[in-house]
């Protein structure tokens, strides 16, 4: 299901396009198609990895890779989520990667979402919310985040200390429940918390989600998208 | 006239008070002051500071001090300022420490900010505005700065390379000249952009500002504060 998900995604992607890639499991199978017709098919295009799991993997099969403060525009970009609603809003960041996912997501024309059917819910928040913070007085943001929220809110660890993102901060989970009705306005909130460094609700970005289910993969258009 | 207004911000420190010790010229007489009615008054105070400069100078002149974390609140914050407008809108992080100021002052009860008259501004931004960045991108975060603002927006540097702030980030500073009319609006909307991490103005947070004159210490407060 994934794997069909994952290859079905790469109609999206054309010859001279520069092609932000996602990371997780179904991402993964989009990454082999694409080093797959590469090399079968002439495909043309760059790749702009999230994560570092993701760029060894696409420098393995092939695919030419840049830095984003190299290229002028990303085409699109494919990614995995964690959640997403009816709205296509987006929750990520499950691999501590939201940030770096973000800037992409952000710097690109388009998203394209690969995921299976559990992802697809009512409303958002029973995937403990992602919250990117600074190191800094980090239990002061956490208990800001606790109190604006009225949810419990935890350090993700790594063993016996906080677990450290690409950039040197901390992931705060926030076990919202399915409550969060508008994630925009969740979003906005959490960002003036000082402290606060990136959300992991992805509003207003998805175009399309390429939808793994039992009966076969189905593209399901962000009617308000860009795709 | 900058150590007469330091001295008189003292007066909004009361015995049993946490405070939160800005950074700069005019706060550093401040520093000295609450040094010295410790001393001499058996002031009680624990201060919390906002830079490696002010914890050192509060050591040396006898301040007893703590981490925000380890505090259930601060009472009042006294911090300076590169501008603020007759609505207590401020800029800040020309010494680059804006997030650890951001998160010290939100955390506190009320903020007194000591200035002299020169900061005083019409509408902000002549004063470049700083804002906090993430390595990772950061020349399309600094692109996309100035897309959204539509001014020169350029890396702080700090000899051969981007200057590094405590919290291991960079600081592009945005030349928005005279134009910030709606700072909460530009705050909000630089806050969006997924490689800000914070930015340096401080909207809504300002309760008091003790000026200095030629014709001598005037105190301010704002119609809307808590002080």
């Amino acid at each position: 299901m994934k794997r069909q998900a994952g290859i079905a995604a790469c109609d999206f992607v054309k010859s001279g396009m520069n092609v932000g890639l996602g990371t997780g499991s179904t991402v993964k199978y989009t990454i082999l198609e694409l080093g797959k017709r590469i090399r079968d098919d002439g495909l043309n295009i760059i790749g702009v990895p999230t994560s570092i799991e993701t760029e060894e993997l696409a420098k393995k099969v092939g695919i030419p890779l840049a830095d984003l403060d190299s290229l002028s525009h990303l085409d699109v970009v494919i990614d995995g989520a964690d959640e997403y609603d009816s709205n296509f809003e987006l929750i990520k960041g499950g691999g501590a990667a939201l940030l770096r996912e973000k800037i992409v997501a952000q710097a690109s024309k388009a998203m394209v979402v690969v995921a299976d059917e559990r992802k697809r819910v009512d409303v958002l928040g029973t995937f403990p919310l992602p919250i990117e913070v600074t190191p800094f007085c980090h239990e002061t943001t956490r208990k800001s985040i606790e109190s604006l929220l009225r949810v419990r809110a935890l350090v993700r660890m790594n063993g016996d200390g906080p677990l450290l993102t690409d950039n040197g901060n901390y992931i705060v989970d926030a076990h919202c429940g399915p409550t969060i009705l508008r994630p925009r306005d969740v979003e906005q909130q959490l960002l003036h918390l000082a402290g606060v460094v990136q959300v992991g609700i992805f509003s207003g970005m998805c175009d399309v989600v390429v939808l793994a289910t039992p009966a076969g993969v189905e593209v399901v258009r962000n009617p308000s998208g860009r795709l």
